[in-house]
């Protein structure tokens, strides 16, 4: 007998196996790219095709959940209540548009804000993430262990843009540069689903991004959470889903050192 | 009847499989990692044994060329006089030890100067990319298009890492800044010969790293050039391939555009 949220998970990872076949398929047709709030803030019909392809099936199998999507297809959600599904069909639009690849669909189930389920699927490189809350974080059926704590700043792998580096009014650029210079790399691969997918598997130790909304961050989350990591505010603060802001998600090894440098506001 | 150029293509492919299949079957063995020039310039036991692997072959095979490898079981080679083959047996040496992927095998054979094949081998990935002097690059043995130099700026996706934005005495800050925001996306993945490969297949459009040696660019080099983008220093010069210095490779349509912002010492 599946619980609940296995359930969740099956049906959830049909529907995404389902939408990467469709984006494949589609790849090499032209897109439609429109920008939203700024120049490179990208849309493009595949990302509106595939959040409908997700609201379409929720309807119709759970009518009484919610879904909040980033294209807006789905309900209006201002509260975690009931059981919600929070979806980003293409994470990493820039780089579907300009790579073809290292972009991702990310899916979670919460319930009475629990995350239940949370799923993010390397589309191109078919690699699929999953957690289920209290069972465990995993990467293609295989668990991930959980993350070693006993990691320090020198041995960590950092991932974060390079406007954190520019003039801006989250952090100081002194200590940015001190937190650049002290761990072990710093890399930037354009997708935060699949960014919190890294920090999951070990690929990356920490990840801290400028902005982030409900479904970047909702799938990662419970992956992060499964292995051991912590998710917080970029100034260590307990995060609100619904809110849009700085985030960083980490080892918890590592999370009160990086925050450290990144609570240094201007 | 194969060209000489053809000829070393099939040798170096050969043994580039090979060796990738030691590294990928020897990946779960502990790595014995010592540091080079400072913390984070790491060497293992592996990239030694792979470049002892080439080294071997190259004089049994060619005993009349020279070898220039970064970890120094080659030759002592001051000129490109001949035939030199240049090998990095692991470029990304910390995403090898870091991630146990998203590094490669870089080799180039160089006759007189004139490079006549640039190999790069994405080992985790099964990507090989491989130019041919005046025949073209190629992906997993399929043709790469000639870059399109229509490009501009704002549709550019440049690869650099965050040092570019610290405190540093090759380029202005404020005009990177500048490009860091004129541009549309920044990546980082840590391999200059990835990176070199991925500016060849339009990944990335422009790569910039402050301080590259011989075996790092040789093979990356021949294949942007053979389809169509250009190699300079950072300041758009002529690169001599035997220094170590701050490099730019990047689409044609957009390098001077580049070199603009880049030329700004400090």
């Amino acid at each position: 007998m599946k619980t609940i949220k296995e359930q969740y998970y099956i049906q959830a990872k049909q529907w995404m196996i389902e939408a990467g076949k469709i984006i494949r398929e589609r790849m090499d047709q032209p897109l439609f790219i429109e920008t939203k709030s700024g120049r490179n803030d990208l849309v493009t019909e595949m990302d509106k095709n595939i959040e409908q392809f997700f609201a379409a099936r929720i309807e119709q199998t759970y009518p009484n959940h919610r879904m909040l999507g980033e294209e807006g297809f789905g309900d209006h959600v201002t509260d975690l209540q009931g059981t919600v599904w929070i979806i980003d069909p293409i994470d990493g639009t820039m780089n579907f548009v300009h790579q073809q690849k290292n972009f991702a669909i990310s899916l979670a189930v919460y319930e009475e804000g629990i995350g239940l389920i949370g799923c993010i699927y390397d589309v191109m490189a078919d690699d699929f993430y999953h957690a289920i809350h209290g069972e465990g974080a995993y990467k293609n059926g295989v668990r991930l262990p959980r993350l070693n704590e006993r990691l320090t700043l020198e041995g960590t792998m950092l991932a974060c843009n390079h406007f954190w580096l520019c003039t801006n009014k989250l952090v100081s650029y002194a200590s940015m540069e001190k937190l650049v210079r002290s761990v072990r790399g710093v890399r930037t691969y354009g997708s935060a689903a699949l960014e919190f997918a890294f920090v999951a598997d070990g690929t990356l130790d920490a990840y801290m991004s400028m902005r982030l909304a409900p479904w970047d961050i909702a799938a990662g989350m419970i992956l992060v959470r499964e292995v051991g990591g912590v998710t917080t505010t970029v100034y260590g603060e307990k995060i609100n889903l619904l809110d849009n802001g700085p985030i960083l998600t980490s080892n918890a090894g590592v999370h009160g050192e990086i925050v450290a440098y990144t609570k240094h506001k201007k």
